[in-house]
Protein backbone atom coordinates (compact mmCIF):
# COMPACT_ATOMS: atom_id res chain seq x y z
CA UNK A 1 0.00 0.00 0.00
CA UNK A 2 2.74 2.37 -0.38
CA UNK A 3 3.73 2.96 -3.91
CA UNK A 4 4.90 6.50 -5.60
CA UNK A 5 1.06 8.08 -5.93
CA UNK A 6 0.02 10.86 -7.93
CA UNK A 7 -0.16 14.22 -6.49
CA UNK A 8 -2.77 16.43 -7.93
CA UNK A 9 -5.98 17.58 -6.58
CA UNK A 10 -9.20 15.95 -4.90
CA UNK A 11 -11.70 15.73 -6.40
CA UNK A 12 -14.88 16.54 -5.50
CA UNK A 13 -15.46 19.52 -3.12
CA UNK A 14 -14.38 19.34 0.41
CA UNK A 15 -17.23 18.59 2.78
CA UNK A 16 -16.02 16.12 5.37
CA UNK A 17 -12.50 17.17 6.03
CA UNK A 18 -10.91 18.74 9.07
CA UNK A 19 -7.40 19.18 9.88
CA UNK A 20 -6.60 16.01 11.25
CA UNK A 21 -8.15 14.13 8.41
CA UNK A 22 -6.56 15.64 6.15
CA UNK A 23 -4.77 13.00 4.18
CA UNK A 24 -0.91 13.78 3.70
CA UNK A 25 0.28 11.01 1.60
CA UNK A 26 -1.03 10.21 -2.04
CA UNK A 27 -2.83 13.38 -1.79
CA UNK A 28 -4.15 12.36 -5.66
CA UNK A 29 -5.74 9.62 -4.02
CA UNK A 30 -7.99 11.97 -1.33
CA UNK A 31 -11.64 11.77 -1.49
CA UNK A 32 -13.59 14.06 1.10
CA UNK A 33 -17.18 14.06 -0.87
CA UNK A 34 -19.34 12.68 2.13
CA UNK A 35 -20.74 10.60 -0.24
CA UNK A 36 -17.43 8.61 -1.15
CA UNK A 37 -16.86 8.12 3.02
CA UNK A 38 -20.15 6.66 3.22
CA UNK A 39 -20.08 4.62 0.16
CA UNK A 40 -16.90 2.83 1.72
CA UNK A 41 -18.45 2.81 5.14
CA UNK A 42 -21.75 0.85 3.78
CA UNK A 43 -19.36 -1.51 1.57
CA UNK A 44 -17.42 -2.26 4.47
CA UNK A 45 -18.60 -5.28 6.82
CA UNK A 46 -16.98 -4.36 9.98
CA UNK A 47 -14.59 -1.56 10.94
CA UNK A 48 -11.38 -1.57 13.25
CA UNK A 49 -11.68 1.13 15.78
CA UNK A 50 -8.69 2.65 17.10
CA UNK A 51 -8.51 4.29 20.49
CA UNK A 52 -6.06 5.64 23.07
CA UNK A 53 -5.68 3.45 26.47
CA UNK A 54 -3.39 3.72 29.35
CA UNK A 55 -1.48 1.11 27.81
CA UNK A 56 -0.90 2.48 24.52
CA UNK A 57 -3.15 2.50 21.17
CA UNK A 58 -5.44 -0.22 20.63
CA UNK A 59 -7.57 -1.38 17.89
CA UNK A 60 -10.22 -3.71 17.81
CA UNK A 61 -12.79 -4.98 14.56
CA UNK A 62 -16.30 -4.50 15.56
CA UNK A 63 -19.50 -4.24 13.49
CA UNK A 64 -21.07 -1.05 13.07
CA UNK A 65 -24.69 0.67 10.97
CA UNK A 66 -24.91 4.02 9.41
CA UNK A 67 -28.36 5.79 9.75
CA UNK A 68 -27.83 9.02 7.51
CA UNK A 69 -24.34 10.22 8.81
CA UNK A 70 -25.04 8.73 12.52
CA UNK A 71 -22.67 5.63 12.66
CA UNK A 72 -23.28 3.39 15.27
CA UNK A 73 -20.61 0.58 17.34
CA UNK A 74 -22.40 -1.74 20.00
CA UNK A 75 -20.50 -4.34 22.46
CA UNK A 76 -21.24 -5.70 25.87
CA UNK A 77 -21.15 -2.97 28.74
CA UNK A 78 -17.57 -3.63 29.42
CA UNK A 79 -16.32 -3.37 25.85
CA UNK A 80 -12.72 -2.28 26.25
CA UNK A 81 -12.50 -0.28 23.31
CA UNK A 82 -15.86 1.60 23.06
CA UNK A 83 -14.92 2.19 27.06
CA UNK A 84 -12.06 3.60 26.15
CA UNK A 85 -13.58 5.47 22.99
CA UNK A 86 -16.03 7.56 24.98
CA UNK A 87 -12.99 9.06 26.69
CA UNK A 88 -9.86 9.12 24.00
CA UNK A 89 -12.07 9.94 20.77
CA UNK A 90 -11.97 7.42 18.11
CA UNK A 91 -10.64 6.48 14.93
CA UNK A 92 -13.42 4.09 12.62
CA UNK A 93 -11.20 2.47 9.77
CA UNK A 94 -13.25 1.10 7.22
CA UNK A 95 -11.16 -0.75 5.00
CA UNK A 96 -11.97 -2.91 1.93
CA UNK A 97 -9.29 -4.54 0.05
CA UNK A 98 -9.58 -5.39 -3.73
CA UNK A 99 -6.42 -6.44 -5.14
CA UNK A 100 -2.50 -6.55 -5.48
CA UNK A 101 -0.75 -4.84 -7.37
CA UNK A 102 2.28 -6.23 -9.08
CA UNK A 103 4.90 -3.69 -10.39
CA UNK A 104 7.81 -4.06 -12.59
CA UNK A 105 9.99 -2.93 -9.61
CA UNK A 106 8.94 -3.88 -6.06
CA UNK A 107 8.92 -0.48 -4.62
CA UNK A 108 5.85 0.57 -6.95
CA UNK A 109 4.11 -2.45 -5.85
CA UNK A 110 0.78 -1.64 -4.41
CA UNK A 111 -2.55 -2.81 -3.07
CA UNK A 112 -6.02 -1.79 -4.35
CA UNK A 113 -7.99 -0.50 -1.54
CA UNK A 114 -11.21 1.76 -0.72
CA UNK A 115 -10.21 3.34 2.96
CA UNK A 116 -12.43 5.37 4.84
CA UNK A 117 -11.31 6.96 8.34
CA UNK A 118 -14.24 8.66 10.12
CA UNK A 119 -12.41 10.09 13.48
CA UNK A 120 -14.37 11.97 16.53
CA UNK A 121 -15.63 11.50 20.00
CA UNK A 122 -18.75 9.05 20.05
CA UNK A 123 -21.53 9.39 22.83
CA UNK A 124 -22.97 6.33 24.96
CA UNK A 125 -26.84 6.29 23.76
CA UNK A 126 -29.84 5.20 25.78
CA UNK A 127 -33.49 5.72 25.24
CA UNK A 128 -35.81 5.45 22.19
CA UNK A 129 -32.63 5.57 19.85
CA UNK A 130 -30.89 2.53 21.08
CA UNK A 131 -33.49 -0.01 19.65
CA UNK A 132 -32.98 1.45 15.87
CA UNK A 133 -29.18 1.80 16.12
CA UNK A 134 -28.95 -1.62 17.00
CA UNK A 135 -31.40 -2.80 14.50
CA UNK A 136 -28.82 -0.57 11.64
CA UNK A 137 -25.61 -2.20 13.50
CA UNK A 138 -27.55 -5.80 13.07
CA UNK A 139 -28.64 -5.19 9.01
CA UNK A 140 -25.70 -3.59 7.99
CA UNK A 141 -24.23 -6.71 6.58
CA UNK A 142 -27.63 -8.31 6.12
CA UNK A 143 -31.29 -7.63 6.91
CA UNK A 144 -32.11 -10.32 9.25
CA UNK A 145 -33.24 -8.47 12.32
CA UNK A 146 -36.95 -9.16 11.30
CA UNK A 147 -36.91 -12.74 11.33
CA UNK A 148 -35.63 -13.34 15.15
CA UNK A 149 -37.40 -12.86 18.01
CA UNK A 150 -37.35 -8.58 19.35
CA UNK A 151 -34.60 -8.02 21.81
CA UNK A 152 -35.67 -8.24 25.88
CA UNK A 153 -35.74 -5.18 27.89
CA UNK A 154 -32.93 -7.12 29.03
CA UNK A 155 -30.98 -7.69 26.73
CA UNK A 156 -31.04 -4.07 25.30
CA UNK A 157 -30.04 -2.98 28.90
CA UNK A 158 -26.88 -5.56 28.62
CA UNK A 159 -25.95 -3.78 25.08
CA UNK A 160 -23.43 -1.10 24.91
CA UNK A 161 -24.20 1.32 22.02
CA UNK A 162 -22.32 4.27 21.03
CA UNK A 163 -23.40 7.28 17.91
CA UNK A 164 -20.80 9.27 16.58
CA UNK A 165 -21.41 11.80 13.75
CA UNK A 166 -19.90 11.25 10.31
CA UNK A 167 -18.15 14.87 9.87
CA UNK A 168 -14.76 14.68 10.02
CA UNK A 169 -13.77 12.14 7.71
CA UNK A 170 -11.68 10.91 4.35
CA UNK A 171 -11.38 8.36 1.79
CA UNK A 172 -8.36 7.46 0.07
CA UNK A 173 -9.04 5.31 -2.70
CA UNK A 174 -6.03 3.16 -5.62
CA UNK A 175 -7.57 1.42 -8.27
CA UNK A 176 -6.10 0.28 -11.32
CA UNK A 177 -2.61 -0.44 -12.19
CA UNK A 178 0.74 -0.48 -11.27
CA UNK A 179 2.47 2.95 -11.73
CA UNK A 180 6.14 2.39 -12.96
CA UNK A 181 9.02 4.24 -13.81
CA UNK A 182 8.70 5.05 -17.64
CA UNK A 183 12.27 3.42 -17.59
CA UNK A 184 10.77 0.56 -16.77
CA UNK A 185 8.23 0.02 -19.42
CA UNK A 186 10.39 -1.95 -21.64
CA UNK A 187 11.72 -4.10 -19.60
CA UNK A 188 11.15 -7.94 -19.47
CA UNK A 189 8.71 -7.54 -16.69
CA UNK A 190 5.33 -8.44 -15.69
CA UNK A 191 3.10 -6.48 -14.57
CA UNK A 192 -0.13 -6.32 -13.59
CA UNK A 193 -3.04 -6.66 -11.13
CA UNK A 194 -4.58 -9.55 -8.71
CA UNK A 195 -8.42 -9.25 -8.08
CA UNK A 196 -9.18 -10.02 -4.82
CA UNK A 197 -13.11 -10.61 -4.13
CA UNK A 198 -14.94 -11.39 -1.12
CA UNK A 199 -18.29 -13.69 -1.61
CA UNK A 200 -21.00 -14.51 1.03
CA UNK A 201 -21.47 -18.09 0.58
CA UNK A 202 -25.00 -20.10 0.89
CA UNK A 203 -26.30 -19.87 4.34
CA UNK A 204 -25.63 -22.94 6.69
CA UNK A 205 -28.31 -24.40 9.50
CA UNK A 206 -27.00 -24.68 12.82
CA UNK A 207 -27.07 -27.67 14.13
CA UNK A 208 -29.36 -27.32 16.61
CA UNK A 209 -32.16 -25.71 14.28
CA UNK A 210 -35.47 -27.54 14.38
CA UNK A 211 -36.89 -29.07 11.38
CA UNK A 212 -38.75 -27.48 8.85
CA UNK A 213 -37.32 -23.95 9.34
CA UNK A 214 -36.08 -22.46 6.42
CA UNK A 215 -33.63 -19.80 5.78
CA UNK A 216 -35.33 -16.75 5.82
CA UNK A 217 -36.08 -15.00 2.35
CA UNK A 218 -34.12 -11.88 3.05
CA UNK A 219 -30.75 -13.96 4.06
CA UNK A 220 -31.40 -16.14 1.45
CA UNK A 221 -31.17 -13.37 -1.47
CA UNK A 222 -28.90 -11.49 0.69
CA UNK A 223 -26.12 -14.51 0.31
CA UNK A 224 -27.38 -14.84 -2.86
CA UNK A 225 -26.86 -11.58 -4.56
CA UNK A 226 -23.93 -11.86 -2.31
CA UNK A 227 -21.42 -9.20 -1.59
CA UNK A 228 -19.01 -8.97 -4.18
CA UNK A 229 -16.07 -6.40 -3.75
CA UNK A 230 -15.22 -4.82 -7.17
CA UNK A 231 -11.95 -5.64 -9.07
CA UNK A 232 -9.42 -3.05 -8.49
CA UNK B 1 -18.90 -9.46 16.98
CA UNK B 2 -20.32 -9.28 20.18
CA UNK B 3 -22.73 -11.80 21.30
CA UNK B 4 -22.61 -13.85 24.58
CA UNK B 5 -19.40 -15.41 24.57
CA UNK B 6 -18.27 -18.62 26.30
CA UNK B 7 -16.23 -17.67 29.56
CA UNK B 8 -13.39 -20.62 29.90
CA UNK B 9 -9.66 -21.32 29.94
CA UNK B 10 -7.69 -20.20 27.04
CA UNK B 11 -6.32 -23.19 25.02
CA UNK B 12 -2.60 -23.94 25.34
CA UNK B 13 0.26 -22.29 27.53
CA UNK B 14 0.38 -18.29 27.95
CA UNK B 15 3.54 -17.96 25.69
CA UNK B 16 3.03 -14.32 24.13
CA UNK B 17 0.39 -12.44 26.56
CA UNK B 18 1.27 -9.47 28.80
CA UNK B 19 -0.90 -7.52 30.86
CA UNK B 20 -2.08 -4.92 28.31
CA UNK B 21 -2.54 -7.92 25.48
CA UNK B 22 -4.60 -9.69 27.96
CA UNK B 23 -8.41 -10.55 26.27
CA UNK B 24 -10.72 -9.01 28.55
CA UNK B 25 -14.34 -10.17 26.85
CA UNK B 26 -14.72 -13.24 25.67
CA UNK B 27 -11.66 -14.40 27.13
CA UNK B 28 -12.94 -18.54 26.34
CA UNK B 29 -12.16 -17.17 22.86
CA UNK B 30 -8.70 -16.16 23.72
CA UNK B 31 -5.89 -17.50 22.45
CA UNK B 32 -2.14 -16.43 23.80
CA UNK B 33 -0.30 -19.37 21.93
CA UNK B 34 2.74 -18.00 19.67
CA UNK B 35 1.53 -20.39 16.93
CA UNK B 36 -2.11 -19.14 16.88
CA UNK B 37 -0.80 -15.35 16.61
CA UNK B 38 1.32 -16.19 14.18
CA UNK B 39 -1.57 -18.10 12.10
CA UNK B 40 -3.58 -15.18 11.92
CA UNK B 41 -0.91 -13.10 10.84
CA UNK B 42 0.35 -15.01 7.96
CA UNK B 43 -3.43 -15.60 7.08
CA UNK B 44 -4.12 -11.56 6.92
CA UNK B 45 -3.17 -9.84 3.73
CA UNK B 46 -3.17 -6.84 5.21
CA UNK B 47 -3.21 -5.20 8.97
CA UNK B 48 -4.39 -2.28 10.51
CA UNK B 49 -1.80 -0.30 12.23
CA UNK B 50 -3.23 1.95 15.19
CA UNK B 51 -1.20 4.59 17.01
CA UNK B 52 -1.54 7.55 19.22
CA UNK B 53 -0.99 11.08 17.71
CA UNK B 54 -1.41 14.82 19.19
CA UNK B 55 -4.60 14.94 16.83
CA UNK B 56 -5.88 11.53 18.68
CA UNK B 57 -5.82 7.95 17.57
CA UNK B 58 -5.45 6.88 14.25
CA UNK B 59 -5.51 4.16 12.07
CA UNK B 60 -4.46 2.70 8.75
CA UNK B 61 -4.37 -0.21 7.09
CA UNK B 62 -0.68 -1.35 6.09
CA UNK B 63 0.68 -3.90 4.06
CA UNK B 64 3.21 -6.51 6.44
CA UNK B 65 5.62 -8.96 6.37
CA UNK B 66 7.21 -11.40 8.67
CA UNK B 67 10.18 -12.92 9.67
CA UNK B 68 9.78 -15.47 12.49
CA UNK B 69 8.57 -13.85 15.34
CA UNK B 70 9.80 -10.19 13.92
CA UNK B 71 7.22 -8.25 12.00
CA UNK B 72 7.87 -6.09 8.85
CA UNK B 73 6.05 -2.88 8.14
CA UNK B 74 6.75 -0.15 5.21
CA UNK B 75 5.72 3.04 3.97
CA UNK B 76 6.78 6.54 2.70
CA UNK B 77 9.67 8.19 4.87
CA UNK B 78 7.02 10.52 5.38
CA UNK B 79 4.11 7.59 6.29
CA UNK B 80 2.13 9.56 9.23
CA UNK B 81 1.33 6.39 10.93
CA UNK B 82 4.46 4.36 10.41
CA UNK B 83 6.13 7.70 12.13
CA UNK B 84 3.92 8.49 15.07
CA UNK B 85 4.15 4.53 16.22
CA UNK B 86 7.91 5.37 16.34
CA UNK B 87 7.23 7.52 18.61
CA UNK B 88 3.89 6.50 20.63
CA UNK B 89 3.92 2.46 20.22
CA UNK B 90 1.59 0.98 18.02
CA UNK B 91 -1.09 -1.49 18.22
CA UNK B 92 -1.14 -4.19 14.88
CA UNK B 93 -4.47 -5.57 14.60
CA UNK B 94 -4.71 -8.60 11.86
CA UNK B 95 -8.10 -9.71 11.18
CA UNK B 96 -9.77 -12.15 9.34
CA UNK B 97 -13.59 -11.82 8.62
CA UNK B 98 -14.98 -15.39 8.25
CA UNK B 99 -19.06 -15.12 8.33
CA UNK B 100 -21.89 -13.95 9.37
CA UNK B 101 -23.40 -15.50 12.14
CA UNK B 102 -27.63 -14.93 12.80
CA UNK B 103 -28.84 -15.95 15.86
CA UNK B 104 -32.58 -16.41 16.69
CA UNK B 105 -32.50 -12.96 18.74
CA UNK B 106 -30.58 -10.31 17.19
CA UNK B 107 -28.43 -9.94 20.81
CA UNK B 108 -27.06 -13.23 19.74
CA UNK B 109 -26.06 -11.96 16.70
CA UNK B 110 -22.46 -12.04 15.59
CA UNK B 111 -19.98 -12.75 13.43
CA UNK B 112 -16.77 -15.36 13.11
CA UNK B 113 -13.70 -14.25 12.51
CA UNK B 114 -9.83 -14.94 13.78
CA UNK B 115 -8.01 -11.59 15.31
CA UNK B 116 -4.54 -10.72 16.32
CA UNK B 117 -3.49 -8.22 18.63
CA UNK B 118 0.51 -7.43 18.24
CA UNK B 119 1.54 -4.35 20.41
CA UNK B 120 4.83 -2.57 21.06
CA UNK B 121 7.39 -0.17 19.69
CA UNK B 122 8.64 -0.56 16.36
CA UNK B 123 12.29 0.35 15.58
CA UNK B 124 13.50 2.01 12.22
CA UNK B 125 15.70 -0.76 10.17
CA UNK B 126 18.66 0.22 7.81
CA UNK B 127 21.25 -1.58 6.67
CA UNK B 128 21.35 -5.16 5.87
CA UNK B 129 18.36 -5.83 7.47
CA UNK B 130 16.29 -3.61 4.85
CA UNK B 131 16.33 -5.51 1.82
CA UNK B 132 15.05 -8.93 3.26
CA UNK B 133 12.44 -6.88 5.42
CA UNK B 134 10.88 -5.65 2.28
CA UNK B 135 11.28 -8.88 0.52
CA UNK B 136 9.03 -10.54 3.32
CA UNK B 137 6.36 -8.08 3.16
CA UNK B 138 6.27 -7.93 -0.76
CA UNK B 139 5.60 -11.49 -0.87
CA UNK B 140 3.57 -11.68 2.54
CA UNK B 141 0.71 -12.28 -0.39
CA UNK B 142 2.22 -13.55 -3.15
CA UNK B 143 5.84 -14.63 -4.16
CA UNK B 144 6.16 -11.99 -6.56
CA UNK B 145 9.81 -10.67 -5.57
CA UNK B 146 12.19 -12.53 -7.54
CA UNK B 147 9.78 -12.05 -11.52
CA UNK B 148 10.77 -8.12 -11.32
CA UNK B 149 14.25 -5.74 -11.61
CA UNK B 150 15.90 -5.28 -8.10
CA UNK B 151 15.08 -2.01 -5.70
CA UNK B 152 17.66 0.32 -6.80
CA UNK B 153 20.07 2.02 -3.93
CA UNK B 154 18.06 5.07 -4.28
CA UNK B 155 14.41 3.25 -3.50
CA UNK B 156 15.62 1.82 -1.10
CA UNK B 157 16.63 4.77 0.74
CA UNK B 158 12.94 6.40 -0.48
CA UNK B 159 11.34 3.66 1.75
CA UNK B 160 10.55 3.55 5.51
CA UNK B 161 10.49 -0.02 7.06
CA UNK B 162 10.32 -0.87 10.44
CA UNK B 163 10.40 -3.81 12.97
CA UNK B 164 8.70 -4.93 15.98
CA UNK B 165 8.84 -8.32 17.89
CA UNK B 166 5.77 -10.39 17.94
CA UNK B 167 6.11 -10.65 21.68
CA UNK B 168 3.20 -8.90 22.96
CA UNK B 169 0.39 -10.80 21.74
CA UNK B 170 -3.22 -12.37 21.54
CA UNK B 171 -5.42 -13.71 19.32
CA UNK B 172 -8.94 -14.09 19.60
CA UNK B 173 -11.29 -16.58 17.33
CA UNK B 174 -14.88 -17.29 17.02
CA UNK B 175 -16.29 -20.12 14.53
CA UNK B 176 -18.96 -21.95 14.75
CA UNK B 177 -23.11 -21.48 14.98
CA UNK B 178 -24.64 -18.90 17.12
CA UNK B 179 -25.35 -19.44 21.05
CA UNK B 180 -29.08 -18.73 21.62
CA UNK B 181 -30.51 -18.91 25.16
CA UNK B 182 -31.88 -22.24 25.67
CA UNK B 183 -35.57 -20.63 26.05
CA UNK B 184 -35.07 -19.90 22.50
CA UNK B 185 -33.72 -22.93 20.90
CA UNK B 186 -37.69 -24.41 20.41
CA UNK B 187 -38.60 -21.15 18.76
CA UNK B 188 -39.80 -20.85 14.71
CA UNK B 189 -36.62 -18.62 14.27
CA UNK B 190 -34.12 -19.74 11.64
CA UNK B 191 -30.88 -19.72 12.96
CA UNK B 192 -26.66 -20.68 10.96
CA UNK B 193 -24.21 -19.01 9.31
CA UNK B 194 -23.12 -16.95 6.30
CA UNK B 195 -20.07 -17.66 5.57
CA UNK B 196 -17.66 -15.16 4.10
CA UNK B 197 -14.80 -16.07 1.27
CA UNK B 198 -12.12 -14.24 -0.40
CA UNK B 199 -10.72 -15.04 -3.31
CA UNK B 200 -8.15 -13.72 -5.00
CA UNK B 201 -8.83 -14.00 -8.97
CA UNK B 202 -6.84 -14.76 -12.18
CA UNK B 203 -4.04 -12.12 -12.93
CA UNK B 204 -4.48 -8.69 -14.94
CA UNK B 205 -2.06 -7.53 -17.43
CA UNK B 206 -0.96 -3.97 -17.25
CA UNK B 207 -2.43 -1.95 -19.76
CA UNK B 208 1.08 -1.10 -20.69
CA UNK B 209 2.88 -4.29 -20.69
CA UNK B 210 4.53 -5.11 -23.55
CA UNK B 211 3.63 -8.13 -26.24
CA UNK B 212 4.69 -11.47 -24.94
CA UNK B 213 5.16 -10.80 -21.59
CA UNK B 214 3.46 -13.70 -19.39
CA UNK B 215 2.11 -14.06 -16.01
CA UNK B 216 5.17 -15.10 -13.76
CA UNK B 217 4.41 -18.82 -12.66
CA UNK B 218 4.54 -17.36 -9.21
CA UNK B 219 2.36 -15.49 -9.37
CA UNK B 220 -0.18 -17.26 -11.86
CA UNK B 221 0.17 -20.40 -9.12
CA UNK B 222 -0.60 -18.20 -6.33
CA UNK B 223 -3.70 -16.82 -7.64
CA UNK B 224 -4.45 -20.39 -8.73
CA UNK B 225 -4.52 -21.72 -5.43
CA UNK B 226 -5.75 -18.72 -3.97
CA UNK B 227 -6.25 -17.43 -0.89
CA UNK B 228 -9.66 -18.83 0.73
CA UNK B 229 -10.96 -18.09 3.90
CA UNK B 230 -12.02 -20.81 5.98
CA UNK B 231 -15.50 -21.13 6.57
CA UNK B 232 -16.32 -20.39 9.90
Amino acid sequence: MSDTEPEGPSSGAPSASSERTTVRRGVGRADYRMEAVLAIIDAAPICHLAVTTGRGPLALPLAHGRIDDTLYLHGAPANSVLNAGLDSGVCATFTVLDGLVVARSPFHNSMNYRCAVVMGTPRRIDGKEKLPALRAVSEHVAPAWGHGRAPSEQELRRTLVVAMPIEEASAKVRTGDPLDDPEDLDGPWWAGTVPLTSTWGPPLDAADLGPDIAVPPAIASFARAGFRSEVG
